[in-house]
């Protein structure tokens, strides 16, 4: 299993457009063969960040998902709408 | 229910030292009430990023892990080998 952290800081009135964005790629995302988990979390004390984390099997089911069709059509978009970005992939230790 | 993603960057040489001190943290953290998971993380591409993350009933049982004797123990002694650190605590979008 590997974990994802994909945090982004948006533009502070892109917050509902990206929620809206996001939502369509989670929906689409969580048919993937080999996503365990994804989901949108927002920052308690800032808004403007909202991070996706994800579970995947493997870094092969990974690699997949970021040349889907919907990947490939949000995820740019998203980006218009974003000032800093740190993606982070993860193995667990314990 | 809160998530916690508590993200730091180590000095190179500390990396086995840090893990041996989450290890006991994460086991006693693990016996708490309101702790779902507490689950530390390597990151992929760089063995000095080690992160925390943590699934909470709510943010009262944070609030009370955070005044733990284990907790007051441990981080002081992890944050000695830390160079950069980021906490960010998120509530579900979807």
């Amino acid at each position: 299993m590997i974990k994802v952290v994909a945090k982004n800081k948006l533009m502070n009135d892109k917050i509902e457009v990206v929620k809206s964005l996001y939502e369509e790629l989670v929906n689409a995302t969580r048919k993937e063969d080999g996503c365990i988990k994804y989901e949108l979390y927002q920052d308690d004390k800032d808004a403007t960040v909202l991070t996706m984390i994800e579970e995947w099997v493997d870094k092969d089911a990974l690699d997949k998902h970021m040349k889907t069709e919907h990947f490939l059509k949000i995820v740019p978009m998203v980006g218009e709408f974003v000032i800093g970005n740190e993606l982070n992939i993860y193995n667990k230790v314990f």
